[in-house]
């Protein structure tokens, strides 16, 4: 069988998959931050044009992808789904692997499949400018890349331990036309107010968050956009598993555990809700597993509450499993998962077992991603590698148990502006990060000052 | 019609093309660097396994790939052609441009194409450990990647200059399991030689080989591999055009002129080889232009003279356009494309008029560069950048004259790692370097010495 297996871009699926038809039970509605009441899309609408508003609450199961964004879909989609012969001959394993490779988009990652769309709705309603938050690097380089496209301006905040670890990511922005500032920045009130109390903050995805909503929110030329978290962020990259399940029909595969990195949820819910379709309409029993890192790890040892998507508290509350708005995790290199909470719809899920979580420590990360390079050649972004750690700790249980299983990953990225990561790992530098209870029950309280 | 033409991996090529096979005049043959006198493949065997030696002085027109070679091949070829449409729009060209984008291989370049092989017929053979120069960290990239396939030790000697731009591109070799030296070192005689004469060497691709060749001489079992200017080489890149020929044909079409960057020869021969057979056999007329930074011309300033491959003079002397071998160019940021003189069969080919040569200035080629990434998306190699220079050159061209022409042209890698020449160009610190005619001429009259 051939390593790589194809689409043609006419095979491209033309619609998007909206779990939200499908959930046995819905997500809660978001709420006020000031009345505690469920919010209507109006409430939205100084931040998001109104067609992603309207993505953001329907129920309809399909929606079509327009053909602009088809259009610059096929710049790099379909993507290649690849069998990890390699790897599965290393890690002498009968389980069966598979990888989708989102790496060759030309930012590098996933993200474009929703930053396109979601530059071309606001080009269609004559947005003039968008502002967002960057961790990694990753989604603010796929908007940076989306807006100029659009011809539309582009202002990025970038966390700054992200910022400070990798220069290129910035210039890479700067080359597709981006503004880039390092957060917490003095641009923004909520910015100076972090600054003011912890001048030395690394920052993180909630402080970026506030400073981009603030920009947004401050002028109506000004829409925000958000690289994951949100229902329509999430539906967007359901182009990946669909385009899986195509693929695995043509080598006449179909998995028995999906995995993907998390972080807000869109990496992990663009490969896996369309096989937890499969599950809901042909009553499969394929696992879906969410990869988070130990230092972070909302899914795993975090609470079902409502709060905010940012620090300050601009955002609706949102029903999630989170650590706390105010956690700040450790700078750890996989930048795009440094966020305190999850979304919606993937903590729903989690919260009706339909779906599982499993946190990795950095060391092991890397030492999968090693592995992965050595065998298969990519390089694999840092978020990549917790569900590479996933993946193996699945095939050597499948070894244990003599079991042929087959799984399917999300080779999210690669990781070739995190070289500094490996190096780090390479040299023995790199340290696992441990959180307390204490830790997480201190910013836990926080929210429960909150009384939601 | 599709933007990529794809090819499955049963359409993947099972030959290489020698077009020694095919010129009307052979190249010259190499001489001794003591005597004088034309060497045997006996001579090489100190440096190269007998395989690769055959290869070297073989006039067989086809060769066939090997299975390993072309299993390894699979994890990234066949790659994509693309169909320029955003590019031709923003250049407002009756042209059509098409790209073959070699950026997808792991390493990020064309090289692993020649690297695997290489690699490859060294384990046949029993080699331990291989040692290699590199100059922007591609070459290096690519055979530390396919030594780590194969079980091989690697050691590179990056050229200074690029050792310190570039940091993280030496951590990918790490990665890959390889040792990385700053050329000049220490750790050879040759280097030790250059530091004495100049302490502050910014090194070159001539100075590095010299150094690999020096520790693959002295130690048997070590074996030197080099990344382009030799037959063999040049033999392995052409999977590169056979595959745009049947690319093209999907696409019903055939180019009038075909593009591609020139180090040393590799990147140019492996796209236009086969077009040139087509030119040979079909008595077609398609126009194959090299393009060469201002900075290191010897195409369009150098001249036709036998020469040393390396800068203290250990290799053979080879019949071929250079600038002299202790021509030191400038430290632009393409590095790989810094050598000073080019393969023997591109030169032959050149002299009989059967190529085309163009240089650019830097500024000129990071334009090209951005304008590319703002349209396509992928941001391309500073080496990739003047072949694209050569493009909208030829496009505008065919604007003027009201002509439509198909271009091709190899879009050798991605600028991942090559940021730091992008920050440059876009803060305007980019400097075009002028080479004087009184620096060509105090290089060559070196070469007169040599009395051959």
């Amino acid at each position: 069988m051939e390593r790589k297996i194809l689409l043609t871009e006419k095979e491209m699926p033309e619609h998007w998959y909206n779990i939200m038809a499908d959930m046995p039970n819905k997500p809660l509605p978001p709420l006020h931050p000031g009345t505690k009441q469920p919010i209507g899309p109006e409430a939205l609408a100084p931040l998001f044009p109104m067609e992603l508003i309207k993505q953001e609450v329907s129920t309809e199961k399909w929606i079509a992808i327009p053909e602009e964004v088809r259009d610059i879909y096929t710049l790099w989609r379909p993507t290649p789904l690849y069998r990890a012969y390699n790897l599965e001959k290393a890690l002498d394993t009968p389980a069966k692997i598979y990888y989708k490779y989102e790496g060759v988009s030309p930012a590098g990652s996933h993200k474009p499949n929703t930053a396109v769309p979601q530059a071309y709705y606001n080009k269609q309603e004559g947005v003039k400018k968008i502002s967002t938050e960057t961790g990694a690097g990753q989604w603010g380089t796929a908007l940076s890349f989306a807006c100029q496209l659009f011809g539309i301006e582009c202002e990025v905040f970038m966390v700054k331990v992200s910022y400070n670890q990798k220069p290129y990511r910035r210039i890479v922005m700067n080359t597709y036309g981006a503004t880039v500032h390092a957060s917490p920045s003095n641009l923004t009130q909520a910015g100076k107010h972090i600054l003011g109390e912890t001048p030395d903050s690394p920052g993180s995805l909630g402080i970026a968050i506030s400073e981009a909503v603030e920009r947004a929110a401050g002028d109506p030329q000004t829409k925000y956009a958000l690289g994951s978290v949100l229902n329509h962020v999430l539906m967007h990259q359901t182009i990946i598993g669909l385009e899986c399940i195509k693929q695995l029909e043509k080598a006449g595969d179909m998995p028995d555990i999906v995995v993907a990195p998390f972080g807000g949820g869109s990496n992990f819910a663009g490969i896996s809700f369309p096989f937890l379709r499969l599950n809901f309409e042909q009553g499969k029993s394929i696992r879906c597993i969410a990869s988070e890192p130990a230092s972070c790890p909302k899914l795993t040892r975090g609470v079902f509450r409502y709060d905010f998507g940012d620090t300050i508290g601009m955002t609706p509350l949102i029903p999630m499993y989170t650590l706390g708005h105010n956690f700040v995790p450790s700078p750890i290199h996989a930048g795009g998962l440094r966020y305190h909470g999850a979304g919606a719809i993937v903590s729903q899920l989690l919260k009706d077992n339909l779906i599982e979580a499993r946190s990795h420590y950095q060391k092991e990360c890397f030492e999968a991603g090693l592995l992965f390079a050595r065998t298969e050649g990519i390089v694999p972004a840092p978020e990549a590698n917790h569900g590479i750690a996933t993946v193996i700790h699945e095939a050597k249980q499948a070894q244990k148990e003599g079991k042929s299983k087959t799984i399917l990953f999300n080779l999210c990225g690669h990781g070739n502006f995190d070289m500094a990561a490996y190096e780090a790992y390479l040299s023995g530098k790199l340290v696992d990060e441990e959180v307390t209870t204490a830790e997480i029950e201190r910013s836990l309280a926080e929210i429960d000052n909150l009384q939601v």
